[in-house]
C-alpha cells in the first residue's frame, strides 16, 4: 500500500536523523540558547537574504499560526483571512481561542484578490459604525493555499501594496513553502517573499522535518518580548536543539530547496500522467498537491494499493481527491500509481 | 566543560535514535493515528495498570500543563498550587492565558500539605461571599516538585482524599516523574498514582526523549472532545510518529524507568560525595536535582569546566546551587566533578 | 429636530423613573438579592408562562449575548449564527474575546433557515476531519432580526427541531424582543417563544428601559454558577435594583407589550404614509425599524428637521436609510415628518 | 430595621434621580457621544485639573477593572496588586479571564508599601529566568483600599517613582475616592491623584449614583481604541446618558465631595461613638467603613434591628465587623444604632 494522503506520512529526511544521531551527547542548553538553532538562525537569515530577520523555530503548524496572529495583533483587531484559509476553517477555533477574530473576505481557488482586500477595507473604514467592529489589524494568507495554488509575484505584491496603504502587516503561512518556491509556475523566490511580507513561515514539518516551523520577521520587527508569548502559547521547546538541528540540516547546501524542488518533479509527472491518460483535473495545481477527478473505476483499480485523501463527492459519481508528493515520495511509488491507473 | 545545570541539556536515548532511524519511511496517518502512538498508548495503559485509562502524547510541559488545565476546567473555576508550583511562577502565565487563575497555598519544601489544602477549601466554601471569588476546581502537585522533593503515598493520599471529599480532580504534574519513582525515597508506583489522582503526565522530555509528555487520565474521563481542544491549544503534532515512537521506545523493556534510575544512583553518588567533603545540602533531595551550599572557593574550583544552576546567593558570600543528574549522565562526569572540588 | 435614528434615543418609560423615584431610599442587598429583583424574576416567570424559568438581569446587549455565549459553550465550541447576525459583526468581536468562533451560515433578510441550518450540520459531521474544526455548540438568532424582520411560529419551531436533532440549544436574541411581539406580522407569543428555545433575552434598553436584558432560562437550566460568570464578565451590578425596579415595572400590568405596540402602532402609520406618498421600501419590515429608499429631494426636505440612519447608499443617488420608532414616539412626531416629506 | 451592610444600599442622590426626569425625553445619540456625556466628561476634567484628561463612563467596579487592566496590559504582562486587593480575590477572577495574572505582592492593612513593590520588581529583573514569568505591566492599588485605610501623599508619591523607575503605569482603583479624599486624614486632592497615576477611576455607585465608574487618564494616553474595547467587554452602555447625566449631576457644584464628606462625617461620629462606649477597633480606619470588634451581647442587641457585615468570627467569641456609612447615611440612623448598643 503506497500512501499519497498528504506530505507528512513519513519521518525525517536522512540527514536529519543523521545529524541528530551524530550531536545527541553534546550539551547545550535549553529554549533555544543551543548551537545548533543559532546556526539555523543563521542560515535562514541568509537564505531570505535579511541580515536584521529574526527567526523563532516553533514545533506546529496550528501553533505557529496562533501565537504569530495572537501576538502581532491588538485586543481590537483580527486577522482577515480568505474564507478557505486554513486559520478559517481547519484549526479547531485556535484563532479565536487567543480573543480573535477571523475576518474572512473571498476565496478564488484558495486566494484573495489584492482589489477584494481593498474594496473591504474601504468599506470597513467608511462605515460609520466601524468603531462598534472588529478592526482589521493582520492580513494572513498562505503560499502555497490550501488548493495548492500561488500567488504571483505581481499579486502578492498588489496585496502587499494593499496591506501597506491601510499600515496592515501581511503574514505568509509557509507550511508548504518549499514546494510553493519549486514549483514552475512560481515567479518569487524566498528573498523576494521576505520583501514583500511583515512575517512569514517557513514550514519544516511537511517538507523534511520531523516537526518544526521557522517563523521569521524579515525586518526584525517581531512583536515585543516574542520569547515569553511563545512559552505562554505553549509553543517553546525545551530542547530547541530538535527544531535547532533541523533547520540547520534543512539549510544547509539548500537541502530545504532541493527535497521540495524533487517532490514537485514528481507532483508534476504524476499530474502529467493523468493528464495523458484522460483524466479530468479538479484545478490545474502547481504544486505538490495533485486534485483529480477519480471516476468510479479508477478508484477501484486503486482500493487496497494506493491511498489519497477523498475531498469531494459529485453528483455523477466521481470524486475529486488529492494525491499529494513529498520530500519522500519516489518515482518508483509514481510509476507504481500509473501502472495500477485504468 | 560538563553540565549538570539541568536534565534536558543532550538529546535522546540512543535506543529512540535507533528506532526513528528504523521506522522513517513507514507511511503512518497522521495526528497521533499511527500504529507507533498507539502502540505507546497500548504500552502505558499497561504500565499504569488501568485497562481503561486514556492516554494522549503531547509535546511540552508548559503546553501540557495549560492545555490539560483549561480543559478540565469550567469558566468559573482556577486551579489550586502550591505557592512555587511551576504553573504559578514559570510558566509565563499560560494558564491564566486560557482564562483561568491559579490560586496559591502555602508550599513546604516545595509540597502543599492536605490539611491547609483542606483548611483552604474550608474557608473558602466558608466564606458567604466565595460566589464572587474564583471556585477551585481542579489540584495541580508536581511529582517530583520544583525542589526535587516527593509526597510520600501517605501525604499523596491524604492530599487525593481531601479532593474527593470537595469532588476536585488532582492533576499531579510528572514532568520528571522517572526521577520521582526511581528515588529511594519513593514509596509508591506508577500504579499506586495512577489510583490516586484523576489526571497525570509521564514526563518525557527530561527522561530521555527529544521532547513529549504522555497525559494519563487513569478512568478514562478525558475531557470530551480532547483531541479537538490538543489542537486548540496549538499541541497536535502533525507527525504523531515523533512522540509515539519516543513513548514506545521508553515503555519497552521499562527502559524509561531503568534510564531514571540511572540518574537517580547516580545522583545519590553525588550527593555523598559533597556531604563527605564536608559541603552543606540546602535541602536533602531524594531525587536527580542537587540543592547545594557552594563556599567562594569551591565555586572557583569549577569555573570553566563545570556548569550548574545557580539558585540563590547567601549573604554569606556562598551561594545555593542545584547540580542535576539526567539519564545521560556518566559515573566519569559525576567522577570528573568529585575531583575538582575541593 | 425630530430624531427617527434609532428606539434608544431617549430615557425610560416615566413609570420607571416615578418607581425609582419612590423607592429611592429603601434599603436592599445588592447584586441582585434586592426584592425589586426577585418580584422582577417571578413577574417574568409569570409572563413567560414557566414556573422554572431562571430569570437573571444584566445591562446590555452585546455583555449579555457574550456572556450568554460564553458561558454555554465548552472550549471547543462555537456558535452558529446568519452572517448579519449581531453578534457576528456589530460586537466588536466580543464573542470572540471569550475565546469562541462565530460559526456564519447564509442570511436571508436577516433570518436563517432552518434547512440551510441542517445542512449546515450534516455537512460538518459528515466532514472527515470535523474534529479539526470548531463544533457547533449552540444556535443564535435574533428576535427581530437586524433587519427587522421575523422569524414565523413555523420557522421557529422548524429551527429547533433542528437544533433538538442536533441536541444543541437554540439562543434568541431579544433586544427587540416586544416591537417583534407586538407586530401585526408575529403569530407567536411571549409563551410559544419560550417553549421554542432553551434560552431568550427579552431587550429592556429599546423597550422603555435605561438599561436592561433580562435572560431567561425557561426550563432552568442556567449553566451551573452563571451568577459568578456574570461578575467575571463585569456584568454584575452592584446595585440589582436599578435593573430589577425596571423589570419589576416593565412587568407590572403589561407595561412592556403595550409600550412596544404603541411604537409598531406608529412605526406601521409611518410605513403606510410612506408607501401612499410613493416611496420605495426596500423591503417590508413589519416591526419598529422602517427601511425606506430615500430620493435626494425627500432627503433635502428632511435635513436638519428629522434625523434617520443612513443604511446605503444606491448608485442611482438615492439613499436607503432606516426610520426608527420607540415606546417614545409619537403620533405628532410621525405626522410631522408626514408634513415634511415631498 | 437599619442597614450598615454597605454603602450600596440605596438608590442615588435625589439630585440625579431630579435630572434624569427632568431630561428624560431629550433625544441624544447613543454609545456615550450625548450631550450630558460630554458635559460630564468635561466637568470631570475641569475637577481633576487636567485638560488632556480622557475620561470614559463605564457601568460597573469589576467591569471597569478588568476593562482598564486588560486593555493597559500587553499579553506578556500581568498586574501587581496587594494579596487583599479586590482584583486579586473578590472579582471571580474577572482580570484572569482576559488572561492576565494579578501579581500579588504584601499588603499591609490593605496597601501595598513603595520598598516591597521595588524589592519585587529589582528581584523580577534579577531572576536569570524571568523571560519564563509574567511581566510585571502595571501597578493596582485602590484608594482607599479594602480595609477602607489610605495612602498618603508621601505613600502615594514613592510608588509613583518606584512605578516611574520601571516605566509601570499606576493605576488607582477609586472605587470609594469620595470617601477617601474627605476623610480627615487624606492629605492629597482628586488633582494631587490624577497627577500621581497613570489611570484612576471615581467610583460613582458607590457615592451617590445608581451605577458609573469614570475612568479617567490624566494625560490622555487612553490604550488606542478604548472605545471599541469598551465595547468588546461588554462594558458600554446604549443609553450613554445614564452615565452621563449622574456624572455630570455628581461633579456640578462639587456635589461628589459634599455627599461622600457627609458620609465620613458621620462615619468619624460612630467609630468615636464606639470608640466611647469602650469598643475595641479592629483598625482605625479614616474612611466610610468602620471595622469594629462586637462581643456578643453587643450583638444580640442589635439583632433584627441594625444590619452590618460580619468580616470575621475570632477564637474569643467576639467578631469582627464592619459598619459602613455612605451618602445615604442619615445623623437619625446612627443615634439609633449608639441608642441600641450597650
Amino acid at each position: 500500500m503506497i500512501s499519497f494522503t498528504c506530505d507528512y506520512n513519513e519521518g525525517a529526511h536522512p540527514a536529519i536523523l543523521e545529524r541528530l544521531v551524530a550531536t545527541n551527547l553534546c550539551q547545550e542548553p535549553g529554549y533555544g540558547a543551543d548551537r545548533f538553532s543559532q546556526s539555523a538562525q543563521k542560515l535562514i537569515r541568509e537564505a531570505v537574504g535579511c541580515p536584521d530577520a529574526q527567526v523563532f523555530l516553533l514545533t506546529g503548524g496550528t501553533q505557529t499560526n496562533s501565537t504569530v496572529i495572537a501576538t502581532m495583533l491588538r485586543d481590537y483587531q483580527g486577522v482577515v483571512a480568505a474564507t478557505t484559509g486554513h486559520i478559517a476553517v481547519h484549526e479547531a477555533g485556535a484563532v479565536e481561542y487567543t480573543g480573535h477574530k477571523v475576518l474572512t473576505i473571498p476565496q478564488h481557488r484558495g486566494k484573495m484578490k489584492a482589489d477584494e482586500l481593498k474594496a473591504y477595507l474601504e468599506g470597513y473604514y467608511a462605515d460609520g459604525s466601524h468603531e462598534h467592529m472588529v478592526f482589521p489589524g493582520l492580513v494572513y494568507i498562505s503560499f502555497p493555499t490550501e488548493y495548492g495554488t500561488l500567488y504571483s509575484k505581481k499579486e502578492l505584491s498588489d496585496i502587499h501594496a494593499v496591506c501597506h496603504e491601510y499600515s496592515l502587516p501581511l503574514f505568509v503561512d509557509g507550511a508548504r513553502l518549499g514546494y510553493g518556491l519549486m514549483s514552475p509556475a512560481c515567479d518569487i523566490t524566498l528573498q523576494d517573499l521576505a520583501r514583500l511580507c511583515e512575517v512569514f513561515t517557513i514550514g519544516g514539518t511537511k517538507v523534511g522535518a520531523l516537526c518544526g516551523e521557522a517563523v521569521v520577521f524579515p525586518s526584525g520587527k517581531a512583536p515585543e518580548h516574542f520569547f515569553t508569548m511563545i512559552k505562554q502559547h505553549g509553543a517553546l521547546l525545551a530542547k530547541g536543539r530538535l527544531t535547532g538541528i533541523q533547520f540547520e540540516t534543512l539549510f544547509t547546501d539548500g537541502l530545504y530547496l532541493k527535497i521540495a524542488g524533487d517532490a514537485i518533479d514528481l507532483a508534476m509527472q504524476m499530474k502529467e500522467m493523468f493528464v495523458k491518460k484522460g483524466y479530468e483535473l479538479f484545478l490545474d495545481s502547481p504544486t505538490n498537491q495533485q486534485f483529480i477527478i477519480l471516476p468510479p473505476e479508477a478508484a477501484k483499480a486503486l482500493e487496497g494499493k494506493v491511498a489519497y485523501e477523498v475531498w469531494e463527492h459529485l453528483a455523477d459519481g466521481r470524486t475529486v481527491v488529492r494525491f499529494a508528493t513529498s520530500w519522500a515520495t519516489t518515482p518508483e511509488q509514481v510509476a507504481q500509481l500509473s501502472a495500477l491507473l485504468p
